[in-house]
C-alpha cells in the first residue's frame, strides 16, 4: 500500500468506472459535480470500522464495499428518494494489501453501479484500521421527503425487506458456523449460509422505498438499529405509538432453523436486529401499500408510555444496536 | 464516552446549531436534505487521521474541526463554489473525553456556520484512534465549475491565500517551540505563533475563489498538497507547462524568521508545503485578477518537460505531501 501510494489505486478502482449521466463532474480534480435536477439533495454518510462493523476473516473486501453501500443507500431511500452518488473515504494501514483496498473499492464501485449511481470522490489515508466512511446523495425526483415525523394515529405500520436476518448471520459467524469447512449443501446448511450472506451483503429494498414514495407514504425509516428501535424513532418523532404484532410480522423459517441451532430466540434477531437496512412506514390505509409491503401492525395516539408495543407489551429486550454499547 | 452514548453526544452538538435557510431538512431523520438552487451540487471528503493529520497536544478539539472544515470548504472553494452543508462522521475510542468529540464537532459547527453553511448529519461510531471525516456540499449558483482543466498558454497564474505557513508551523511544533512555556510576546515569537496558528487552523481564501469564478478564471485548484505538486495537477490536467518565479511569490516575513530560528531553507515550505490550503489559479490576462490575487508565472504550451518550472528549472525537491508518503 505504502509503495503504490494513494493516488494509484484511487485512479485505479475509481477512474475506470462508468459514471452515470448525473455525474456531471466526476473524481479527479478538487470536487466532484452531481446532478440535483429537484433543486434539493438528499445526503447521509456512515462510517464503517474494521473490528466492530467488519471483518475481513467473515467478509471478503468487496462485499464491506457492497456493506457501505447498502447501509448508506438505505437512508436515501428510507426519505423516498434515489442514490445519485457516493463519496469513500478510506483508511488504510500501510501493510494493507492494495487488493484489500481495492476490493472494498470495487465492491463500492459495483454495487453503485448497480444503483445507477456513481461513486465520485473521497481520500484514501493511513489510519491504524481500515476505515470506510460514505457519503451518498440522492435525488427526490420532485417528490415530498418522507420523514419519521409523518406517522399519524389510525395509520398502518408496515415494513420492506427481510428482518433479523443480517443479526442471525452475526450470531452464526460467531458460533464459528459458515467460516470455514467445505460447502454442505443440505437444505438447512443452505439457508443458514443464506443468513450469513445477508449479514455480509444485507439488500435494502430499494425500489419498495421508491414506490411508498410514490404511494403516499406518510412516514418512513431504514431499520438500521433494530425493528423496535427504528419504530421508536418514528413514534417519537411523531407523537404517536406504534403497536405491532408478531403474527404479522411472520417468522422467517431460515430465522427459525437458525435459532434452533444455536438455541436462541429468534424474535431477538426479528425486534432487535440491525442491519438489514429493510425499511418501516407508515400508510394512511392498508389499500396504499404497494407490492413488498408487509403490514405488522397499526398507530395509535402517543398516551405517554412506551413508544413501541409488541404483542401489546413493551419489548424489554435492549432497543437495538447502538455504536457505543455494542462494547 | 461509552456512557453518554453517540445519540446525546450527536444531538448535543449538532441539534442545538442554527441551520442556514439552504438546509431544508436538518440532521435527526434517515438523511438530511439541502437545497441545490441551481440543480447541480458540488461535493468532496476528506478524512483526517489522530496522529497524521493532527495531534492534540499540538491542537485542542475544536481547531481540529476549523481545520476539517477548512481543508473541505477549499476543495470546494477551488470549483468556484460556495460551501452549504458539512457532514461529519467521527470515530472515537471509548476512553475519548466527551468534550473532545464535542470539541472537534462544535469546531466544525462554528467553522461552517461562519461560511453559511450547515452541519446536516453523520456518524458517531467507536473506533481506535480519532478519526474525523468529512463530507461537503457547495453550490455554484449558476456559474461553471472550475476545473484544473482550463489552463491555457499564455494565461497568467496567480494565487491568493498565504503559502507554507503551515509547513512551517509543523515544523515549530516538531520542534518543540509554541508547545509549552509561558507567551513571549516579542515580534519575533508573535509572528512564530501565528505560523503554528496557520497550521492548527488554516483560513481559505474564500472570498478571492468566489470572485475568480465570477471574473473568468480558467483553472483552479487548492494548494493541499504543495504550490509545485498542486500546480502541476493543472499543468498536467490542461496538458500545459507552469513557469513561476519565486520573486513574485516573495518570502513572508514570518517564514524568513521561522527559517533562521530552525535552520531550514523556507523555500521548501512555500513550494511542497501542504495543507495551507491556500488557491491557485490561471486567468487569461492579468487584468483579470480580482483582489487578493498575487500573480506568480505563466503558463507555456505543454512540451513533455517538467510540468512546473521554479524560476526556470524543475524544481527537484519532493514534490508536496502526500497521505502515504508522510511515514
Amino acid at each position: 500500500m505504502a509503495q503504490v501510494g494513494e493516488f494509484a489505486v484511487i485512479e485505479q478502482v475509481v477512474a475506470r468506472r462508468r459514471q452515470p449521466t448525473t455525474t456531471l463532474v466526476g473524481p479527479g480534480d478538487d470536487a466532484a459535480l452531481v446532478q440535483a435536477t429537484d433543486g434539493r439533495v438528499a445526503v447521509s454518510a456512515d462510517m464503517l470500522i474494521e473490528g466492530r462493523h467488519f471483518r475481513l476473516d467473515w467478509s471478503t473486501p468487496e462485499q464491506v464495499g457492497r456493506k457501505a453501500v447498502a447501509q448508506n443507500g438505505a437512508d436515501i431511500a428510507a426519505m423516498g428518494a434515489r442514490p445519485t452518488a457516493f463519496l469513500v473515504s478510506l483508511g488504510c494501514p500501510p501493510e494493507t494489501p492494495v487488493s484489500v483496498a481495492a476490493g472494498i473499492s470495487e465492491g463500492i464501485g459495483l454495487a453503485a453501479e448497480a444503483l445507477g449511481a456513481g461513486v465520485v470522490g473521497g481520500d484514501l489515508v493511513q489510519s491504524d484500521h481500515i476505515v470506510v466512511s460514505v457519503t451518498v446523495l440522492g435525488d427526490l425526483e420532485g417528490r415530498a421527503p418522507v420523514l419519521r415525523s409523518g406517522a399519524r394515529a389510525g395509520d398502518v405500520v408496515a415494513v420492506a425487506g427481510r428482518l433479523g436476518r443480517s443479526a442471525a448471520g452475526l450470531a452464526l459467524l460467531s458460533a464459528g458456523i459458515g467460516v470455514e469447512g467445505p460447502p454442505d449443501t443440505s437444505t438447512t446448511a443452505t439457508s443458514l449460509t443464506a443468513l450469513i450472506d445477508s449479514h455480509r451483503v444485507p439488500a435494502p429494498p430499494y425500489a419498495a422505498g421508491l414506490d411508498a414514495a410514490r404511494s403516499g407514504v406518510r412516514a418512513m425509516t431504514d431499520i438500521s438499529d433494530g425493528l423496535v428501535a427504528d419504530l421508536s424513532h418514528v413514534a417519537d418523532a411523531s407523537g404517536v405509538q406504534i403497536r405491532i404484532d408478531r403474527d404479522s410480522v411472520g417468522l422467517d423459517p431460515a430465522l427459525a432453523a437458525a435459532a434452533e441451532r444455536l438455541e436462541r430466540d429468534p424474535w431477538a434477531w426479528i425486534l432487535t436486529g440491525g442491519e438489514d437496512h429493510a425499511l418501516a412506514a407508515t400508510f394512511a390505509s392498508v389499500a396504499d401499500l404497494p407490492a413488498g409491503w408487509t403490514a405488522i401492525g397499526e398507530v395509535a395516539p402517543g398516551n405517554g408510555g412506551a413508544a413501541v408495543l409488541v404483542d401489546g407489551r413493551p419489548w424489554t429486550a435492549s432497543g437495538g444496536w447502538q455504536s457505543f454499547d455494542a462494547g
